[in-house]
């Protein structure tokens, strides 16, 4: 199959390359820099992609930040600290994120003609992000099918996982863990005490694999 | 209600603008730059609704282009002469267009707290633009309110009326017509040979509605 990825740099949008890359599926990435703070993950992303000579490109949605108004991963709000699944974290909504990145990659996948779009939402997501919940995706995929007579589909075969299987599967797939970026912050280090820090933090600890990131913070909060 | 309007300045979203905000509708417009050459609809947006004190903002989305391939709307190939629905038409399509479009959209809608998000799909684009049918309008409907907690609603009044039928709507709703802008070449007038001059002669013709638009081709070839 042919598919184009919608990828951060992250950790699960990573695994999510290698597990289609070497599932033997032809993949391009797409990045998206909607003026988030920690711009470091589309570094990452392009370093990594450039490495396994997959083609990485990055849709500048840039303007349409205004229209989305506040929130803590452009800039105008401090990034919460503490556990992912808190009140806090709703600052780090994005309106309708993975709409515009899902929509931009379906047009990008509809004039290569190809077969389908990837995204690695998961189910630790789901209390925060609606729009990574399992009939979002739903809804989205129906749409992807008839947005042109050449029709794409939505995989999303993390939907499910907890980040912790997901980490599992990339120790398996040998995913280069310590060149993904995650921390909100998009400081010189990991902060290690940001939601998505600590979300990786005990993602490793729970799969029971070496977590080979630097924090600037060296032990949980 | 509160209502986003995708507006280009084109005959059918502006009978809809004028449409929605005579119900009592509070509305906001959004134009899109997608790199089309027919600029002046833009500038004809502005204007109208500057002239209405309707808030009108402009996403700039030409960075996305090159994702979406070559097509006579952004210069790549030229503008097809003639009818509308004739294959020649499909050049004229922008892959996935109209889901980017109602994506940012909607989460333009999500972040002011509006109630839903309109465009001005019509029964004549169905066999063209595969993004103007009801079943993909169903799907994005139900993506939207499922995005976000906050829900956001798509309104599509016009998907069952033909164009002649919008244009005897907007001579009731005294829609100034002439300041409105459909030609897809974006000359200094109307050539009034490309597809959608044809189709807009033709709407004025069978709506039994003067038209008002100063074409450089004065008769329907």
């Amino acid at each position: 199959m042919k598919v184009v990825i919608v990828y951060s740099g992250g950790l699960d949008s990573t695994v999510l390359l290698y597990d289609l890359r070497l599932a033997g599926h032809e993949v391009r990435c797409l990045g998206v820099d909607y003026g988030q703070r920690h711009k470091r993950e589309l570094r990452a992303a392009e370093a990594i992609c450039r490495d396994i000579g997959v083609e990485y490109r990055v849709a500048d949605l840039m303007s349409i930040n205004p229209l989305l108004g506040g929130n803590a991963l452009t800039g105008e709000l401090q990034v919460p600290e503490g556990h992912y699944t808190a009140e806090s974290m709703k600052q780090t909504v994005v309106p309708n994120r993975n709409m515009i990145m899902l929509s931009v990659a379906i047009g990008w996948a509809v004039s290569l003609k190809y077969d389908a779009v990837s995204y690695a939402a998961h189910a630790g997501d789901h209390t925060i992000y609606p729009d990574c919940r399992p009939e979002f995706v739903e809804a989205m995929d129906r749409a992807a099918a008839l947005c042109d007579w050449h029709k794409v589909r939505i995989l999303r075969p993390f939907i499910e996982k907890t980040k912790g299987e997901i980490v599992r599967l990339g120790a398996k797939l040998k995913v280069p863990f310590e060149r993904t970026w995650s921390c909100y912050k998009g400081g010189e280090r990991h902060c290690g005490k940001c939601g998505t820090c600590v979300e990786r933090r005990e993602a490793f600890r729970v799969a029971g694999v070496s977590d080979p990131t630097h924090y600037a913070t060296p032990t949980v909060q």
